[in-house]
């Protein structure tokens, strides 16, 4: 089955957007068991989104368009569309975010959806109506893809595995994903391999059970997120280096209320002082980026948010910042909890600004997972 | 002139991967004037790749393929073109940051290049050899594009404008585009052109004073940062239902601690009374969610901080926890600075959790900046 997303607008040929629906149907799809043929960007041309989408509805089991439905000046899709494809026979799609609706064509058996461009309004339309409806009229054998996602390992601590099991397995097909702090692994196969690849995650959970953590969308915070609630646990953070970061992505999720109380963002010393009782005399002595630091700021979080667990940080996000002694990427997290020994440990990351936030973020959280899962 | 600029990975067509090699390169272009005619993603599959490459040398002035070069064995670019194009034609292109070089061809005056799909690598080679040598071919008109932004404007309130310019100033392109609290537009011409477009962002900026900032990427972070420091102020944030969005945000840039001191993300009621004094009276007579229990917070948070500007929020980001009276989408927004009256508002967001989030974020600092640019 082919299946082509076709992403419409300027912005992205001129770079000011990264194509990211195109990602998102795509990485939906797969989850179905529904493998993307190509994606492709055209710009804000009538003749060129004529010709485009013709050719892709004629050519490709499915086409998904996204973009150039808006109200405004240069939304001209439909005004495209309209000399090669009657308006009145497609059947239009509720947008429930916004006002640009969607519209869906079915010809002989070939499929082909308008989404809005804007992502939130995209994703509610691909979810209520563009998915079931591929799914409903896929013929295909179906590809399933099953993903395990580990933090705090690298490419490297697990390709001689994948290696090994690509061997064993010939018909399975294997991805490995790397991101700051964290790695995913895709092992995609017909429904009838789902005993293999069991069995190899049997084996990576086992080998790596310190790593290995239960996320459906792969993200930490979800993992952290649904542990904490199922042992009606609470937590707090003290952050510096990441500012915030750990709460915000943690907050991201409805219903983090349940277990999340309070973030103490202390980006200077003085803050650190006022709202952790951090004691000058440390500051002094050690400095803010410091074992002893984060260990009197996680008391000092624990005091008074009176939460089961608190994560502190503190680090030289970059790129500026950096010494001999401490150099960027220098990253002390100190975590404790009502009834465990605290955990207390630097790192020394690598790369620019963003990706020592994310880093530490994810590396905070992949910790605090297994103290907490014991 | 025509480029176009092709992705080979099946990470991409399974959205594990955004494809920002393509944004890279467009936006790199259109800085130099040269506008991108379309980007496509194709699999990790000899004849598609062959195929593709083939038919994209021969139809456009410029094709920049990404991926598929390094040493492992999904890495099958060279083998699958050289069947159509003689290796040793091509001039190879030097990667000093990884093993897989680039590979460049030209063809009646047509430019083919191959790039390595990692970013670091692909960019260094991008930069050295291809820009320069696209640049020398052009014999087009250059394109520049200008951008203006502003917060909390909708598509609505800019679409009449950018008609009427349209009609007079036929010679330019116009995009708008929206997001979460704020909205861009672009206007490209000719480099002639310069002065007209200078005349509408004149009138624009007249017109909507209250609403257009300054930033280079069209962040609001960026305008807050360089604002703050400009003026050598502080700033704090007392955050609920951003859960620590706007301190995330603003640290996420370089420098943020030469203005930014601390955010207290008081998630629970309990919390809002421990680290920022609201009065349990306050909470209970008029809810977390209410003018009272942001004035109060933000009170409580310049009295700890010390900082010359504080900004507060409480609402509720949903799809949970609305009533009747304040249904989901309900934020109040405080903002308080030393000499200045503080600014209360409600709003009422339409959108999902994280577009509940983003608008209250870009709300919040669109207001701070006119506040403090007075």
């Amino acid at each position: 089955m082919n299946i082509n997303v076709i992403a419409i607008g300027s912005e992205l040929l001129e770079g000011v957007t990264v194509n990211s629906n195109a990602a998102y149907i795509s990485f939906e799809l797969i989850k179905a068991g529904l493998k993307t043929s190509s994606h492709c960007t055209i710009p804000d041309d009538p003749l060129i989104i004529q010709k485009t989408t013709e050719a892709s509805f004629t050519k490709n089991h499915v086409t998904i368009v996204t973009g150039g439905l808006g109200p405004t000046c240069d939304d001209i899709t439909l005004d495209a569309i309209k000399d090669v494809l009657p308006i009145e026979d497609g059947i239009t799609l509720k947008n429930h975010l916004g006002s640009a609706s969607g519209l869906f064509f079915e010809r002989n058996k070939k499929l082909l959806f308008f989404l809005p461009g804007v992502p939130q309004e995209m994703m509610a339309m691909f979810q209520e109506f563009v998915l079931p409806e591929i799914v409903k009229s896929s013929v295909c054998p179906k590809i399933m893809s099953h993903w395990m996602h580990f933090s705090l390992l690298a490419e490297k601590d697990l390709d001689p595995y994948l290696r090994r099991y690509q061997a064993r397995f010939s018909h399975l097909d294997f991805g490995i994903y790397p991101f700051p702090g964290k790695i995913s692994i895709r092992i995609s196969g017909l429904i009838d391999s789902q005993k293999d690849i069991e069995s190899i995650f049997d084996e990576l959970k086992k080998d790596f059970k310190k790593n290995f953590y239960q996320s459906a969308s792969g993200s930490l915070e979800e993992a952290i997120h649904h542990l904490f609630i199922k042992k009606q646990l609470t937590l707090s953070t003290a952050e510096s280096c990441t500012g915030g970061a750990i709460a915000a992505r943690l907050t991201s999720l409805a219903g983090a209320s349940q277990y999340f109380s309070t973030a103490q963002v202390t980006y200077s010393n003085e803050m650190k002082m006022r709202f952790l009782g951090v004691l000058p005399q440390t500051l002094k002595t050690y400095g803010a980026v410091s074992k002893n630091t984060v260990l009197e700021m996680v008391d000092g979080l624990l005091e008074r948010s009176s939460t089961d667990y608190g994560v502190a940080l503190s680090g030289i996000a970059g790129p500026s910042g950096g010494g001999f002694e401490k150099p960027v990427g220098t990253v002390w997290i100190a975590i404790k909890g009502k009834s465990v020994a605290p955990l207390v440990w630097k790192m020394q990351i690598t790369g620019n600004r963003q990706m020592v936030i994310d880093y530490s973020v994810n590396a905070a959280l992949g910790k605090l997972y297994h103290l907490v899962l014991q």
